[in-house]
């Protein structure tokens, strides 16, 4: 076990995942909720020291004040969540409540300051809790793709305009994965958003010594076809499509229906398949907002391979379920792992963490099977690692 | 490449699958079929010494007389597969035709003879063409499962019965792959029946130092189950219940129409299932006869799994092919490793051939991810190991 | 409007579809529910005077002793139904279930004495509370067909073995269906199980002069079905396969995972099909008791159809809903239908009731829309003939 | 029988649906294919004195020069026809050939003119023939819908810029329906292209005598939807949501990837469902151009409805067809119909034919059963009204 408490601060703390993500923290600390659904609940982590569900601390950012235990409560009315699990965790949601901040903004300040108050928020968060360390997760709403521009690629020019007053350039995921950086907290990228994928960037997470993972969580039809297209490779057959349609409401299906912000989404969920089955596939994808179906989301996906002889093979699959209850036990596995790979003094990306993604950061690998191998060999060796660590 | 050429004796040498194999192997050879479905022609295996199509020389039993040529064609009829591709190979089907025999019968002599009859047919096979060795494929029709009897677990008992005139204790799978050991050939059961399942048996093919693997073939849904049911498992979703419905025409269909038949399919489809998910998940599982349908198969699964929260998961996957199309590659594949298993000296039951197969023979892996990277690794040190016994 | 209020008296009173509908009617009383899923709701039903939904009042037989508020609750808890909606009508719930007897039973006494007490518990239901009429709508489990009888035939044969003190001939839902023609109550059976379909009583509701509608309520698989094959038919596509797989758990799943149970079903389920496509289309089905899905029920249809020039065509279907909420508003429907019916003075088996219908007494129609189209013709007609019998 | 013969005039006569049509007219002509697929085949039209298949001759315009057979022996090679097929008719297809026309340009000329040579297109094709008629039909590529302008709206300021030189006012579309009219010819539009739907147009059929239909045929999805949705609206259940996937390749899958021409098809498919469900209903749909599935269209519907007590329902379709031999028949069924009424003496826009398209000309009912009935009566009506005018 680790010793000492671990912060988890939710850039995103009022949203479903999030919201979804504390009640399981809470009801897996009461005993009310069965660790379903979690990854590093399985007999292959038995032995890997993880912080326990009860040395968890929920805390984090939003731009919505909506109390916590009212985002709850809604989303067991919508069906997604037993309303007397909500209600067996009501008091720890207030107590969560009550460590979520606003998004500080400094109005006519520069970048760098808002960093900075973002960091300071998650460092008295820490101090307040007398905590071990704080995993920052980003599980804010997707954001559109910024364009182009020189700073991004040149660190100079990028820290000459944080520093200069009212100057917007980063995006607010940039902000806040730089602010979890500057306060020495693990960070996980959970998002499509860009976040710390501006390449004069790419080497802060290192320089700072904290382990980052990322990106855009692998939970339904992404997953599905990162394990299904290895079987098409393996077996010799040619896929020449793979079409989608994805049909959600809830606030993600909303956010999702802005079409730039839809863009690096789809952009993230069809880079595994390019990947695994190569770039001349045909692969339409469609992300529908259907608010009448809250939050259950539907993607069905249609598969065109060729076998022996020229014959025509087809697979459809279609998957349902309530997209935040896929995703909120992932996000407690990586507020987990991270923390572990921090306490045996791993940083940068983590390319075996992949696993959780659709994007992984530092990883090329996106054939789930093979992901789920190096991810356990990884938490052994972590293990192994931390151990010496404490010795030496 | 292997010296020599190699034989492939099809029991059921008339059937969907054996004649599609036939004419793959054909095409193959004349430069007009792609290797496309074939596991071995991917780049995996490049270092592996594998017997050229061309080197490949067919043959085989059958209980019925239909010209090989006639069912091509009826298979391009049902469009299955491109006429002028059966057109194309047309001299080779008819050579082949003339070393198809009909399966011989000693109608009041013993089965032991029964079994002599049908390994000196595979014998004068191989002398007739000079071919290095005979790989024996079963690819007949599904056999019902025959009841227990105490001959089946005393091999004494057994040897005594198989030399009694008159007496019909083993089914006719069995005789084949006892012909097939008796002529010193690997054997390949790529069907349900039976076969060398006997436990009395199971030690023969050890003894007489041949290799062989088993048993019926993995294909359709049962390949998506063992590819799909580890994701599940990995995610710590609960699957409670995996339902299957298969449609089919055809050969195959009409014979799965009969109840007794039908059986040890079944059972042979859901053993991987419980293996992978633990026994407890509910599997009904139908296989109907929808004779206009013809060769396509449709089948389609439903699975339930619990989430995170008690949520509720679904799946379904609708998959649709040319059942022996999918076979046929997989023959092709499973004769070029027999043969190397065989060049390197291996003999019994080769588990890491359980890749191809519902029911592996010496494994009890199911996850298709696994048994993918068991074969590659046991290709490679077969190659290794061949080249070592070719220098000693 | 009807003067007077209208009983329902349900066999089956505790069961899923009554217990939904007792709900249904209660919140539809309250105002709490809104009348969607109901047929008789619609605008073409405005002028014809229809019993309303605080003028009806349940009660029913049941052999299980449960609560009919604890039954509700169990339906909510398993998320068919909002636990707002039960506990709104908590105390009438308790009220109906004051009005649930326990099937009387006369162990040593005829089959014709245990059809009147049935009797006598509808007639005293029916004074107690002064109603106008009662309404028995048989929704008990389905019953095992019985093994055909001489007497089945031969009305003298069969009236004389039901005066035989323990002579068990008739099954229950037979039984029950005499009680309430016996008490001048219109009936309806939404089971499949064979209540009047005994050739020797098809004449007996006639008769009693009180009309009657069945049989086998029409929601899911089948109602589907008897939309689409009009469409395949009107196109001069020629339907050659038909197949059907249902999964569902809840009391009917486990009922029907009983063989002899099924057998009512299936034949009741595949006879609109054969009536609409001609008899030579093949219908495998099978339904498999899944009892971790609950009461939603998932029924895959695969349809293969000829097209011009040979061509292939392939619908599939896949319907999920729960499926007593699909049945309990179409039970409303046909209590207030058939109290107008009453009042109008017609008798015997409704023609055109067969919209609601798997099997449909009196008429051989099954194609939905001119169902629906014959319904509400009837409905006017009916409304009409009610007006001039009150004025005559 | 009509006495005479009849020609069909295709615009796009070298398309995918205008050559199977015609293998098909040819075949049945020739008695090598059945009337499957074709509506008035049904014994329902036995009594209604339709032109015969063998007294229809076939020529029409294109803009691509490739010849008929070949465009035949493509659509073969894709699998979508038998190639026995084609070659039993291949010189009826040569025949037919020699009776298309590249549509006429007139350079600098005005679009008048341009309506005049393709009318003398149609008319020397009915004087070279002898025919009774020439129905034309339009089975060209999908047009973009063209902004809006005050001409389309002012009859005269339309007369006077089509009399202009030089100037582009018409799409191709309504120049050919105009040749059509000007020939006084009836005129099916089987397209979404704007046709005659231009304002300033509606009465031109009607003044000129001919009868007219359209438009958009209704072969897959739509049809699908068009039966569908009575059944959730007679039941009661709200609809909240359809969305509906289209894979397709061809000439129409290519066609349709145009975002421009794709607008005026999705249009054209959600209409019926918003008439027959209500306009809050919410319908994302797309068309992808998926080239490797070829003449095979697969449509995925979802359909989302609320129950009785507010619970989910949905139902998902997956629709599979070669797309033309959809289309084809019906456009012969059109030829026939469209003789008839010319013959006796209807003009203007037929409603009763709505039933063959997805934006049905002068009606509002888009109910597949209701306008199934409608059609039947209006053929009979029709047949005795032409009795009626050969004997007046
Ligand atoms: N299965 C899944 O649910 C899944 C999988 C992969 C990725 N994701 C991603 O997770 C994210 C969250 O999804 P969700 O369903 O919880 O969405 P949501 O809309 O319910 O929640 C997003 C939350 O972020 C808050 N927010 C918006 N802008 C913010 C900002 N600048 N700073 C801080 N908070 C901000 C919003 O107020 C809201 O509370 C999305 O980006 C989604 O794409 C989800
Ligand atoms: N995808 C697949 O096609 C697939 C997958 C797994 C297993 N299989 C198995 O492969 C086998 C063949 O399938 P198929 O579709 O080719 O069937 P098929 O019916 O087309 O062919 C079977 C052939 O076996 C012959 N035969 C019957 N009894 C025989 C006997 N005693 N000795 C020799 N020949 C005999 C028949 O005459 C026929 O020619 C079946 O057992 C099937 O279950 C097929
Ligand atoms: N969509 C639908 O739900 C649907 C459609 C068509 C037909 N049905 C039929 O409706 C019936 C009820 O379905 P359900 O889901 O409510 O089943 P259920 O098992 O929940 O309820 C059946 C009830 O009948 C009672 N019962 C058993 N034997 C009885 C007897 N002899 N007399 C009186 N009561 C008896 C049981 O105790 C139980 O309470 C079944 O026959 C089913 O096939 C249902
Ligand atoms: N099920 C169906 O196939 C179906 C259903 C409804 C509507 N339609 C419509 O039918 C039309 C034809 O479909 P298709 O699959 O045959 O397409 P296609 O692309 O195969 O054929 C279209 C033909 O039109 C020709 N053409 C293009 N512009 C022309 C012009 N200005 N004048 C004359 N000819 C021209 C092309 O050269 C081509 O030969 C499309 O508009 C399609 O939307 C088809
Ligand atoms: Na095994
Ligand atoms: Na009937």
């Amino acid at each position: 076990m680790n010793e000492g408490r671990t912060g988890i601060w939710f850039i995103g703390a009022r949203g479903s995942v999030a919201t979804t993500a504390t009640i399981g923290i809470a009801g897996l600390a009461e005993g009310v909720v069965r660790p379903v659904g979690l990854v590093t609940a399985a007999a292959a982590f038995d032995d890997v020291p993880l912080v326990g569900f009860d040395d968890l601390v929920v805390g984090g950012h939003d731009v919505d004040p909506t109390p916590l235990l009212e985002r709850a409560r809604r989303l067991a009315a919508g069906g997604m969540i037993p309303a007397a699990t909500v209600e067996a965790v009501a008091r720890r949601l207030e107590a969560v409540d009550a460590e979520i901040r606003l998004v500080p903004r400094s109005p006519r300040g520069s970048q760098r300051r808002e960093i900075e108050l973002r960091a300071d928020d998650i460092r008295s968060f820490r101090d307040r809790h007398g905590l071990r360390r704080v995993v920052v997760i980003d599980v804010a709403s997707t954001e559109p793709l910024p364009a182009d521009r020189p700073e991004f690629h040149d660190r100079e020019l990028l820290e000459h305009a944080l520093a200069q007053e009212g100057v917007e350039l980063l995006p607010s995921s940039t902000l806040s994965a730089l602010a979890a950086v500057g306060a020495g907290s693990p960070y996980v990228c959970f998002t499509p958003s860009i976040s710390l994928g501006i390449p004069a960037l790419h080497g802060v997470a290192a320089e700072a010594r904290v382990p980052i993972a990322g990106q855009d969580g692998k939970t339904g039809e992404t997953l599905l076809r990162t394990v299904l297209a290895p079987m098409f490779s393996s077996r010799g057959m040619r896929v020449l499509s793979w079409a989608g349609a994805n049909l959600l409401g809830g606030g993600d299906g909303a956010t999702l229906a802005d079409p730039a912000a839809v863009e690096s989404k789809l952009a993230s969920k069809n880079r595994g398949l390019h990947d695994l089955l190569g770039h001349d596939v045909v692969t339409p994808l469609h992300i529908d907002n259907v608010p009448d179906l809250g939050d259950v989301k539907t993607a069905w996906d249609h598969v065109h391979a060729e076998g022996f002889l020229d014959t025509r093979i087809t697979l459809q699959t279609t998957w349902t379920a309530y997209d935040s209850t896929l995703a909120a036990p992932l996000v407690i596995d990586l507020a987990r792992l991270l923390s572990l790979a921090d306490e045996a003094g791993l940083s940068g990306p983590i390319p075996e963490l992949g696993y959780f993604f659709k994007d992984p950061w530092g990883s090329d690998e996106h054939a789930f099977a093979r992901q789920a191998d190096e991810l356990v060999s990884w938490a052994l060796q972590t293990a192994v690692r931390r151990a010496s660590a404490q010795v030496a």
